[in-house]
């Protein structure tokens, strides 16, 4: 996890100030896409409930209706951001039906959007408060059911960056579904991961912590994606000449294999869910 | 129609500082496409111009040329920005040509871009005032034929948002270019409209609002988009089982077509101007 | 070169509110893509760093790896925006190797970025201060080997944002990587120039300027790419028919040739590198 310390040691206001200051942001994760005029639609909800409230786009690329890509975003951006910080992510294929609108409240940061597992990665402690999205006089009136992130999720953040309190939103609620990251299998000589998410660059990162390559001597492995094998882990793309094949400790703390100048999704054919094997003597 | 009356009612300001506080941002739609820094140099011309006011992009993946998408984006999305916004937009084969430059105010709204119609659908009643833009004291010097986003509509929605009186920018103008929206033909045993709009996901979005289906009962009728036939109007897109399609009403409040977890677009080979046949016992 | 000065002669501030007036602004300019949340991360850093800073992105569409391309992004929409303003660009194929992170002061701009050139064509004046970027107590900790764009360079921008003098950062330097445009060739029947830059459009950017044409009767020559020939420069898109080919001076200050209302490097299976060749009587 990322770490300020030092750079809090120098402040360029009096602590007095930093602390008076009010810190505040709404972060947008969807899969809406770059065509449509729905992310900015919120903006604009935001911006009439609270136009003081910076609004920060962490994507609206996720591929559409892909639940895990999105859950997986946000959970390697929300370290980066500071405590209060209002996270809201609309993947949403539900949306209008059964699954439920939530607000989760954890470690100071608040989540919000559909209670379909697209929460739940970037809640990694036990949560202060669940609440249910059910009052509605934080909608939007009249209130459509194919376009929550306009007509409840925007109004909810924009009302808790003003300070509504939590509960005010709706009915405390026990538990949230969640979504589970394939575990990686260790056996004696390696392990068996697999592909979990693919960069806009094509890199293929797996599921494979760098915890997961302790004692593992970095320049005798193998990995091996699908038909392509790739003989150490180097510390950066340009350890390897252009165009060659690199794995990587990536910049969410994974093994990845990239393509050095190039798109390793292509190269290898690769998609998410491939299998991937480390062996080496551990 | 949004409305924010109940969220008004519970005020986190005096009714006297929220009177105080400025209200104005300014919105951003193109067809710039998202490779260059097109959109990104409109914001740095604006803020040398007024630095403190915010930007929100619509949109600036309107297809190429495509006037009409863009005139709807801008229609269907004004509604939820507050009053005094000012409305760019940028879809504008003709830049440098014969078409001219202008700015409408309408409602409390600005709208700012080329007179080929882009703007009309967003101007819903008789605007307080049309004028073409012409005093170059507001371009942007010299002022090119290619980018009349920088050169003229940014400095200009600039100097509204700080104030300069719209007369200032030009001299008055009695009408601009409207386009118009298909119109649905109703029949004795249902109605042909017709596809207006694709979203990112592909959802196909007819020009049928749900006011034209009133006295229909939803579970009885026939939508046929092709050689697509769907049995009826529901809810909400989970309604039918994954990869099905789904007729229901959307967030523009028009009838939609849609594949749940998928891409109607694709899965009907559709394209914007075909057909749709609602039939049903009126 | 753009100038506000006539737009400065309306100021409706007083000179000394302006002189008072925090002006600053960091830009972002990346190859990141934007199905993934690096430049959110990079917004999310900052944003804990100095909440108070604007950020602009300029265009995280810059194609993968190309170096060139975001030099040449950037160069052309630095003149833009105000003096003291900070531009990041991460196009960083080397991240983590052997490459500088660098700092360069120059005209009273800061420019942000690696070691590979992607700064140097933005870099125009004799720099005042070149900052190879060591100082890790600036640094995000721990810092990875794959994202400089948010350990590294988000950070240093950030910091500068907030005042933090340019030496604090790392050891002087005396050099720093140039790319160099290809130029124009000149001969007695006219000139061999290149396409250097292809827009979302498809509109062909040449390195050819228009005092490159001084002397040239614009509409008496004949402009060659590949198999297409094109007989003149014209002054906007639309003074030739729809879907025919149009010869401009564009937004950079280059000739350009694009389709009226269509995608040029489609119809004219154009790439860049492809040399464009102007005749006529000189």
């Amino acid at each position: 996890m990322p770490s300020y310390s030092s750079l809090r040691t120098k402040p360029f206001l009096t602590t007095l100030e930093w602390s008076l200051r009010p810190f505040m942001v709404i972060t947008l994760t969807t899969d809406f896409g770059y065509r449509d005029s729905f992310a900015g639609i919120m903006k604009g909800v935001i911006s009439r409930i609270n136009p003081d409230v910076p609004v920060i786009d962490l994507t609206h690329g996720v591929p559409p209706q892909d639940v895990m890509a999105g859950a997986l975003t946000l959970r390697h951006s929300v370290p980066y951001f500071g405590d209060g910080a209002i996270h809201v992510v609309v993947v949403d294929p539900g949306v209008g039906g059964s699954r439920r609108p939530l607000l989760i409240e954890c470690a100071g940061n608040y989540f919000i959007g559909p209670d379909n597992g697209v929460l739940s990665l970037a809640v990694m402690n036990k949560p202060k408060l669940i609440i249910q999205l059910t009052n509605s006089e934080y909608f939007l009136q009249p209130t459509g059911t194919t376009f929550h992130g306009r007509d409840i999720f925007a109004p909810a953040a924009a009302h808790v960056s003003r300070g509504v309190p939590i509960h005010a939103f709706g009915h405390r609620s026990s538990s949230f579904i969640e979504l589970h990251v394939p575990e990686v299998v260790h056996h004696p000589t390696g392990l068996i991961g697999e592909i979990i998410y693919i960069d806009g660059y094509g890199n293929l990162f797996t599921n494979i912590y760098e915890h997961d390559l302790t004692g593992l001597p970095r320049n005798d492995i193998t990995i091996t994606v699908g038909s392509t094998r790739i003989q150490k882990l180097v510390p950066s793309y340009d350890s390897v000449e252009s165009a060659k094949l690199a794995a990587v400790v990536n910049s969410w703390g994974l093994l990845e294999i990239a393509q050095y100048n190039g798109n390793a999704q292509q190269k290898c054919a690769a998609k998410v869910g491939d299998k991937v094997v480390v062996s080496g003597s551990f």
